[in-house]
């Protein structure tokens, strides 16, 4: 199976024309051929069964038809990472991408004040991209940062009551439970929340949770969170 | 906290001489001084805690003390995974390190059947040994292969009765209780298995399990699998 990223404006339309880089990759690289079945989604969580049409010189045309499976997780989760160096917050965006996470949002806290640099938030985008045609999902996340620490509340403000930040220094797991429609997943840096940051938390009823006695790098905690919030696990594991 | 790894013949003396990388890693790099606390492991998973006594020129002494936490999950997991490119492996032992795995073996399937390239083994120990001291943990993972497909049995012969494979027809998550000592989790290829291949697990009681509908990278997979299996997820998540 095949799975197409197209614009949300044109999702909506009996017909898709596909040009440039998807072209290329798709039916020189791929040689996809007329009469083959694609999966076509908008990035934003809506997927329908396409069909190729036409292959000319420089694009192709596919036949919009029924609704698609998804592949999108019921429980809606943000994950708010400290700012970090390219290499890994690609990773992160790829990895995070296909266990479908709704937004990677990078944020200076105090032991982590770096930028990100000019230019990488569209490579992150791209990363996205690829990783979602990859898995197959529909919904691509938000990219955003980096944020100030004081506009914490107001990147969370939907994310409702289920609001988790990883805190070694909490008594245990402490999840509790996952329920309704979304919710926010914060890490700290690897040198562990500044005082006056936890505090904020805390006021604010973030609740801590603990992943064990093992220092993560900030990505591996990440991902090993949302792996928990979305992924099926053992029972009584 | 600086977590030091040392051989586990000498992890048994009463002090132990720091030299070579470490000695300027520790000594030159960050600056320990004499009178500092370090916790020393031996890579099996036992901790002391230990005393700088002298940093001479080119090397340092370490007197060792009473036992130190071993921050070693009491499940003991091992990975298999297929073989694949240097710089996906690399990642996959770094993290699975972090999270606590006993061991990564790289496995040949029909669908991944390519080498690890000379040198490989010893970089991934590298990649080991500094994610270990990273993480503070005190066991470091086996790292074998390429195995043969016929090589499974003998591999897993210790794993008990807890194997799972991971499957995208399975039905649904089933990864039933995680008890006893260890277990094994063998992740596939990302164009599947073979139909022979999902025989055999089956004929030889592997139980299938299911991460949901997307299509994993199988670093992503396995990683996401060991992190359910490892760490405290979310009741009735």
């Amino acid at each position: 199976m095949i799975t197409l990223l197209v614009e949300a404006a044109v999702f909506v339309l009996p017909e898709v024309k596909v040009e440039g880089d998807s072209y290329r990759h798709l039916f020189r690289a791929r040689r996809v051929e007329v009469g083959e079945t694609l999966r076509v989604v908008d990035g934003r969580g809506r997927a329908r069964w396409g069909k190729v049409a036409r292959v000319d010189r420089t694009s192709a045309s596919v036949t919009l038809g029924e609704p698609a499976p998804s592949h999108e997780p019921a429980f809606r989760l943000d994950l708010l990472v400290p700012t970090c160096r390219l290499e890994r917050a690609s990773w992160l965006v790829e990895k995070a991408t296909e266990l479908g996470i709704s937004g990677v949002h990078f944020l200076n806290t105090v032991r982590a004040p770096r930028e990100l640099g000019e230019g990488s938030l569209s490579r992150l985008h791209r990363v996205a991209i690829a990783a979602l045609e990859q898995c197959h999902g529909s919904r691509l996340p938000e990219i955003t940062g980096p944020h100030s620490w004081r506009a914490l509340a107001n990147l969370t403000a939907t994310a409702g009551p289920r609001r988790w930040f990883l805190d070694t220094e909490a008594a245990g797991a402490g999840w509790g439970e996952v329920q309704g429609e979304g919710g926010a997943l914060l890490v700290g840096p690897e040198g562990g929340w500044d005082p006056g940051e936890r505090n904020d938390l805390l006021a604010a009823s973030w609740r801590p949770v603990h992943l064990g006695e093992r220092v993560l790098r900030l990505e591996t905690a990440a991902l090993a969170g949302a792996t928990l919030l979305l992924l099926p696990g053992p029972a009584g594991g």
